[in-house]
């Protein structure tokens, strides 16, 4: 029986994208991959919305936190942090690792971060030279409002770095790089592109290309510089990833067919599907409902039924593949994905088995929770 | 028409393994990506001919390099290089970025390092506390004979830390980590293992877990530590390349049900039937045949023909994928991979079409030259 896979990535693929995975495999030196490399940067920079370089490297989306750390920064420089999950966090502390001082503004998990504090908190860190930010929280189920926090730190610093973590959002809500004058934008293939994970993508602004001409940490394998070079020749400083390429390839063809906006939508629409669902059935939305993610639903755990048996049962009863909590949301918390390819008949299926499960459960499912 | 990829990686892929490739997508967190990733890893350690952890990085072959540089050294770390061509440079080279002093052995190219010279280097060189060594070096054609470097570098530093580049050899050709003593072995899916690329596999020695537990350099993405503790509860600290083990998954399948021997055999006999036809052509090989590589054979362009004008032959006309030089070999050589999955039947027809467009392009092939 085939899985209904509802967690926040990856994604389950497409018939098209996997029927593409296994197109014979091709010099990554000749003309084909030089076509390829073209096209899917065309296309990648419809959706980042950017006429700027796009960038890709063989790797998941956390490698695209350390390139962006040792392309930008050098040792010693301050970046402002807003995390507002697990995965705030780690950016943080990946810059922290490579010896950048980062201060964070801090926020409850559940919320989004506050432009208002982000720019105060910037105003008093005039030596900042970069703020890390994430678009989409999947630990806790929270999508930031990126357009007014760029907005908010241009006020205050119109020549800082501003760097976007968008795995889990880019492509599956707005985001508009070169609009709202963001410098860095990094993504993985698994989460709103429809393909397996294996690729890392990133966004680098004219503003980050000079930064970087000047940051001192040593990079060999995320040198933005040779990524770029190579492109030149439609090819990649490394053996890419190829068949995510043709996976890739496929996956954007159907996103044109069906239209930035439509996906937009049509994500709006399986988040809403989910969260009212959740409400009939009187479960607790983990984030703020007013900064409720459209990729990821965070819901806590009833009262006396740990997350841990609500995923095993929905494992092994539905098929149906939920996540828990990360960090010290663990056992607190169900995670259900819906991103990329996914439609309301899989949410559907995946809520009506929640409300199965939780009864078995011993929950007190609402009379008229199915609405 | 399907090419008849010749290419030193990557390699064409098995139809298993690209029926493999579309297996459902997975929870990279859940119990049976677990099951895969020590099933996957049991399997490695048979083909690393080891007993000792083998850690996987969603990343290209090069990735290598950088991880085993970045979790064993400090910076102001000497270690000495071998290197007999492009890539053992590059290994070389990497290392200097990171700020490690790198004395180099130097050697012909076409030749292999010579276990006495690199001997000898290392007793003028006591402070030194590694040794970069490549099993196969793609781009001239030549495999050195890591066994017996090996053992005279053991002779003299029982205790430094050998690090070895197996990307193109490893699985084709015998590897002994543990009874060769060697602490480091670094390769890539897209070679031997016949899977697209995309996932390293690098073995570390006891020794080398003891040089990372005192090793400075600052380093996330590459981190062993936090590898190694991710995989005791089956998973990787960032998401997989899922559909790369799938696809591994079922080519070690396939490689455990031939044999090691008998793959090691299979390539050998590729190899000498592509020198063999070389000969008969006339052509020069490149690299010196005592030491020839059975992944790839390089061979000198004949005089008045430019490896361009083959390579685009060969494309063109015959839908054969060849290489050309690289780095200062650039337009002298072409070179033609026989790894991975890879028969009789395929390097005949390569040899066949190469004999074939050669005599198109003028050269005065021999008489009896297909034998």
């Amino acid at each position: 029986m085939q899985q209904n896979l509802r967690i926040p990535g990856p994604t389950p693929i497409p018939p098209q994208v996997a029927e593409a995975l296994t197109r014979p495999m091709i010099n990554h030196r000749g003309p084909e991959f030089a076509e390829l490399l073209g096209r899917v940067t065309d296309q990648l920079q419809h959706f980042f919305q950017t006429s700027q370089s796009i960038l890709t490297f063989p790797s998941s989306g956390s490698g695209g936190w350390e390139a962006t750390v040792v392309n930008l920064f050098s040792p010693g420089d301050t970046v402002l942090s807003a995390p507002i999950g697990v995965f705030g966090e780690r950016f943080a502390s990946v810059a922290e690792t490579f010896g950048l001082q980062v201060t964070r503004v801090p926020t409850e998990w559940g919320q989004a971060a506050d432009p208002e504090r982000v720019a105060e908190a910037l105003r008093a860190l005039p030596e900042a030279k970069g703020v890390f930010l994430t678009q989409n929280e999947t630990s806790t189920g929270v999508m930031n409002d990126i357009h007014a926090l760029a907005k908010a730190i241009r006020a205050v610093r119109p020549d800082i770095l501003i760097c976007l973590d968008a795995v889990s959002s880019l492509s599956c809500v707005d985001l508009q790089m070169d609009a709202w004058d963001i410098d860095v934008v990094l993504t993985g293939s698994q989460k709103g592109w429809m393909v397996p994970p294996g690729l890392a993508m990133i966004g680098v602004s004219e503003r980050a290309w000079a930064a970087h001409k000047n940051a001192t940490l040593p990079r060999f394998y995320w040198d933005f510089t040779k990524v770029a070079k190579t492109a030149e020749k439609g090819q990649t400083p490394y053996t890419p990833p190829v068949n995510i390429f043709f996976g890739l390839d496929a996956s954007l063809q159907m996103m044109r067919a069906e239209g930035r906006e439509a996906i937009f939508a049509r994500h709006q629409r399986c988040a809403d599907l989910t969260r009212q669902r959740a409400r009939a059935l009187r479960l607790e939305l983990f984030a703020n409902p007013a900064v409720a993610s459209n990729t990821v639903t965070a819901i806590r755990t009833p009262a006396g039924i740990g997350a841990k048996a609500i995923t095993s049962a929905m494992r092994e009863h539905e098929a149906t593949v939920i996540a828990g909590g990360q960090g010290r949301l663990e056992g607190q918390i169900i995670r259900i994905g819906h991103l990329g390819y996914v439609h309301e008949p899989e949410m559907i299926a995946c809520m009506d088995a929640l409300e199965r499960q939780l009864k078995a459960l011993g929950y007190a499912v609402p009379a008229a929770a199915n609405v």
